[in-house]
């Protein structure tokens, strides 16, 4: 079974390259190498070395046997060579990760605003548009996020559609309805329209993974070599909570809580991931079928409750600063995530001692943390809306 | 008041910027004038024979003593100098018809699909963040579509938001769910999308304009003198269909119906259209109010009817051809209006005589029409869907 990974070289997208060629895929590997330049840009590095992506690549031939090709294009500017590397690999899945992730990087300054929509959208409208020109049947399997739906509902989050009665009486399904939370949220609702229309009028057939966020570092494979460890962010922009914590505990910062950290968000660790996208794979939907949405994500927190966990385990100070974003200081959230566990996934839990993997990690490479760059500094509103005084703003 | 027109050259653009300025208003209109590039891409032209924007603005200037400036700016691809006009002109309100408007053009091949989404979304959110990053209060009129929500519902279409009841009871205005019918349609979803982030997000006043489709020429301005003309368009891409049975009438031709004609759609005369944005400009949202939508058409009518009602009308024949799009071959649609009449708009109707005017236009100008011009070749699939035959896809 063939099976293009777009944004293979990405904190999601190597471990699914690995895990799928291990379970005897064949693997193509199509990225821009975006993110290695981001690092740049940002003046950041991955916590964990990461080799290039040829010797990734060599390494796992080597320590494998299994070989993972590479193609190296921009799937937003270069359709003429995306649809090349489609017809070449006439792929039965591909796994879409190839989009700006970081939602405070996506609302740095209108710079990577656009950035964001420009990569993220023409990238995700390329891929549909040419597997239409194509003529291929392939089974898309994109990441989403949970952010799509916004965290101030206190119901249920269901996967993707939500029935409801309409004014008349009339009772109907409908595609859940979106509350972004920044530009990047913005950009995964606005690929979820397009899933619809092009299954709709072509009969794409796609899964949209709605992610949670994800933390860990190593999966049973990126374990195997020191060359093949996966990068891992701590930084402002691109660090995810519960890693952020636990490098913070690892070098002695305290644990930067935004706001209250009232905020509750759904958590799945990285060795779930990788599980979750080959079950999708294993298990595609039918031709007919409308968009499938699952919620990828096996449990929830609190985030003071995560802060105050490392804290206990490590001794860490926690420290309340101030939140970039714009959002309730607190929220409930409860998300319906039986999809993929009906396929098959039996996810591990923040219980089962793999923070602890984590804090080695942080550890071993404690050398490597910059500390200037743990703090967000991108700001969700740089002046007050219209009508709104400074303080205002910095409140809310 | 300082009004930026974008898209002032075109078919909607053009009257509402003259409508404007004859109101009082000092008006730029900001344009790359890609419609007139795009009909020679087609090698067809407007019925009408419309001037060049100087002499346009020219003529303009000389017959009502009021100047309408110009800037030519791409909006998607050059955010500085959209950003610079912006800051120069400091505008109490935008009007936003910068985008692709043709579903056929948008459904023609890859290229069209591409082009669409890369117009439509990168102009519109650069508009989006440009507006926040020059810190401008402007009130931001967009040029959306009834279509954003299909028409397979048989219940009425309200203005942007639905009353329904969630499953555990509890009563919740959502955003109306979308339902796009093309490509084209999509990017108008995706700017609603994109409007309701950076209203909540940054306190952008934005009314979003679900307008039907627009008939007749000419506005009382453009009609002051030949030289103002307004484009006309009767070709199988950007012909909408009542403009497109009067032209066919004038020229001898058979009325194209496609499909059974059973699609019911909503209308509105250019001259409303005008009138609407003027009163959406002079009655802005307040700055914390949410997005603003309202439904700029003034009648619904299938499409089968309008065809009977011009050939009784002109004695033209009925031609049943194939549809091109995919989509029921029959439905009911019910809008509710309110909005812009509580805002003062006195609509005209089909029965008032103005189908007349556009019949003597396509009259006086008939010479002009490429007859090998009018069919739409557009197709919305190309291939069978996976396990469909040929067969069904031509009969959907």
């Amino acid at each position: 079974m063939k099976i293009l990974v777009l944004g293979g070289d990405g904190f999601c997208g190597w471990p699914t390259a690995l895990h799928l060629s291990a379970h005897g895929y064949d693997v193509t590997i199509v990225d821009n190498l975006i993110r290695r330049a981001i690092d740049a840009e940002l003046d950041v590095q991955s916590l964990t070395p990461i080799r290039s992506i040829d010797e990734r690549l060599s390494l796992w031939k080597e320590k494998s046997g299994h070989r993972i090709k590479f193609k190296n294009i921009d799937i937003a500017h270069n359709y003429h060579a995306l649809i090349e590397a489609l017809k070449e690999a006439d792929p039965d899945a591909i796994v879409h990760f190839a989009e700006q992730r970081a939602a405070p990087y996506s609302m740095k300054s209108p710079r990577h605003k656009r950035y964001t929509v420009e990569n993220n959208i023409l990238g995700t409208h390329n891929l549909l548009c040419a597997l239409v020109e194509a003529n291929l049947d392939t089974h898309l399997v994109h990441l989403g996020t949970m952010g799509v739906y916004g965290y101030a509902g206190g119901r249920p989050i269901p996967e993707g559609y939500l029935t409801v009665t309409l004014p008349h009486g009339e009772t109907q399904e409908i595609v859940h309805p979106y509350s972004p939370g920044s530009v990047y949220h913005a950009t995964k609702c606005l690929d979820n329209v397009l899933f619809h229309f092009y299954n709709r009028n072509d009969g794409l057939r796609v899964t949209d993974l709605h992610q949670g966020i994800v933390w860990g570092t190593q999966t049973k494979e990126t374990a195997i070599d020191p060359g093949l460890v996966n990068r891992f962010d701590y930084d402002g922009d691109y660090g995810t909570v519960l890693n952020r914590f636990l490098v913070e505990a690892a070098v002695g910062h305290p644990l930067t809580v935004h706001g209250t950290g009232g905020q509750t968000r759904a958590f799945i660790h990285i060795t779930d991931t990788v599980q979750c996208v080959r079950l999708a794979i294993e298990n595609p939907p039918a031709p007919a079928d409308r968009v499938r949405i699952l919620n990828q994500m096996t449990e929830v927190h609190r985030v003071r409750d995560l802060a105050k966990m490392v804290s206990e385990t490590t001794g860490a100070d926690i420290a309340y600063v101030e939140n970039p974003r714009l959002e309730a200081d607190e929220n409930e959230l409860l998300v319906e995530n039986q999809g993929l566990q009906r396929l098959g996934l039996v996810p591990v839990s923040l219980q089962d001692g793999l923070m602890q993997e984590v804090l080695d990690v942080a550890e071993r490479w404690r050398d490597r943390v910059d500390l200037a760059k743990i703090p967000c500094t991108s700001k969700w509103r740089s002046q007050p809306k219209p009508g709104e005084s400074a303080m205002e703003t910095a409140a809310e």
